[in-house]
């Protein structure tokens, strides 16, 4: 059975996620696939740290030690920030291997430079797991502008943000008070800036912007407004009125077809689909030609849902007419 | 650039979506895919009738005039009931055809036959459009069986039923007035009994159960309630109580791993996935191991909406490593 050689770089939450899913899994996708998927290195940060047991795997905190060792046919990048991980994954391309990734800061930015180059090197580039962790948005996307056109691409893309404003409405407790209880359950960061500013959800949308219009609007003309804007004197008076606020991101083409995007706090009525989505879930609304609306709703993070949607995007590329099939 | 030669089998609504989707995003097509996708010809039930006009495709009403032309590549069937459709369909199967198919009837019951002889032949199937109309159900749980595993897929699988549930409730009116105005709508058919008896969900729960769990239960020992069983004051006093009365369609795994499932009428909560759709929408909830539950809500019928579930299923086998490609 042809064996595909696979490295993680980045072994927090998401890292271990994906060596888990693999392999728990190993004869299942072997059975659907007929690949063997094999880890053969995982980059850490500090490599004398006690973690997880990964026997016959090099472990090193070194990346010229996993491009030095054996080829490698895919790598999975779950690292923060937005290098060296950039870096690392142009050189993975460069040497002809495929990409998977996690890391939306690196990707809203490098994405469209880094899908390009993987077209120029035959490779392909996965990166469900950037949006919305577990919702499968990108594979939904990616079909729908093949034989539709998106017209607009909305949803509620930071969980912290979510479980915040759910937890203000449920509780009567305002924003300062909730964010704790969320850093206590590990729902928030230690510093939870990117995500009550409604960065993160920003960095989010420019990537569904890529996909979905193959363009992104102007980063400084897009408002901004987190969730650290909102009052529990604002989230009783919605209440009261049968409203919720939701923290919506949202791109649209306009009727004269230029690309407008927000990112804030939205009031939203029982029949919108977003009002129901509480806690850490995301959703996505995508409003289409042809199919008119869809909504899809899920986890937008955690060890599984993410690294499932890594594994995903690794069975997709073995299902494709790619260098990986054509070589064995 | 390479031909894909492909005919319509059956060319009502969805057969005429399909046909002007094809033509309106023809070059669109030709551009993300490298084909150019050409109808070469369609099967009327009429040849005579009046219909939109098709320059340069053969219309007839007998099969043979179809398999005796040149060779198709894809035969997309639109046709209503299990025969002449799964005849058609097998042959096509016989002659190295792909077949896309939006017949729920047939297929949930010669599906599996199908599925296994097209294997045989190496050959696709494409059924999208069988289940929840352009809700990319089958496509994203296709995905999720390969390195995930599915415990339970429920939804509303039938507009007609969750569009007169919507209008008892909405506008304090019975049954059987709801859907008078449903059939004068165009969203009940002449004869409902299908539909609203439950049937027509039962079907396609039976395509999801072979899909997520590779067979199906028993036929004769699902229950199946539809909503012409409801009544006003039942979904009054649900209302008086914040519930709802959804038809749901549900499959699952119980902790023996025996396959169990139910059609019917179900009362569901403020906070339940389901209580927020409404109208002719259908709705999916996916439960697996390591995503955990996804839900996708969209149209669950419609001429745009179901071809362009077609079409997206014939845009999927384009980028599979299959024989159409391979012979190009």
């Amino acid at each position: 059975m042809p064996s595909i050689k696979a490295a993680i770089l980045g072994f927090g939450t998401v890292g271990e996620g994906i060596y888990r899913i693999l392999k728990e899994k190993r004869e299942q996708i072997q059975e659907q696939t007929g690949y063997s998927i094999d880890i053969v290195a995982i980059l850490v940060k500090d490599a004398s740290k006690k973690r997880l047991a990964t026997p016959g795997v090099v472990i090193t905190d070194d990346i010229r030690d996993i491009w030095s060792g054996p080829s490698i046919d895919v790598v999975f990048e779950a690292i923060v920030g937005e290098e060296p991980a950039y870096t690392y994954l142009s050189e993975a391309i460069e040497k002809g291997t495929h990409i998977i990734t996690a890391n939306k800061k690196m990707f809203a930015k490098h994405g469209p430079a880094l899908v390009k180059h993987a077209e120029f090197r035959g490779v392909q580039v996965g990166f469900e797991a950037t949006t919305a962790g577990g919702v499968p948005i990108i594979r939904t996307v990616s079909n729908l502008i093949k034989g539709d056109r998106v017209r607009r691409v909305q949803g509620i893309l930071n969980g912290t943000s979510n479980y915040i404003l759910t937890k203000m409405r449920e509780d009567h407790l305002p924003f300062q008070q909730v964010l704790q209880q969320a850093q206590a359950l590990g729902y928030a960061e230690a510093d939870p800036t990117d995500d009550v500013s409604g960065g993160d959800a920003f960095r989010k949308l420019m990537i569904l912007s890529s996909l979905a219009f193959d363009r992104q609007p102007d980063w400084d003309h897009v408002p901004v407004v987190g969730v650290d804007h909102i009052e529990l004197s604002h989230v009783q008076e919605a209440s009261n009125n049968n409203l919720r606020y939701r923290h919506v991101a949202d791109v649209w083409l306009d009727e004269k077809g230029v690309l407008q995007a927000t990112v804030g706090p939205v009031l939203v009525g029982a029949d919108h689909p977003l009002h129901s989505i509480d806690g850490v879930n995301n959703a996505v609304i995508v409003n289409t030609e042809y199919l008119g609306q869809l909504t899809l709703v899920g986890p937008g993070a955690g060890m599984y849902p993410t690294g499932s949607a890594m594994v995903s995007d690794l069975l997709h590329i073995l299902g494709q007419p790619s260098k990986v099939l054509v070589n064995q």
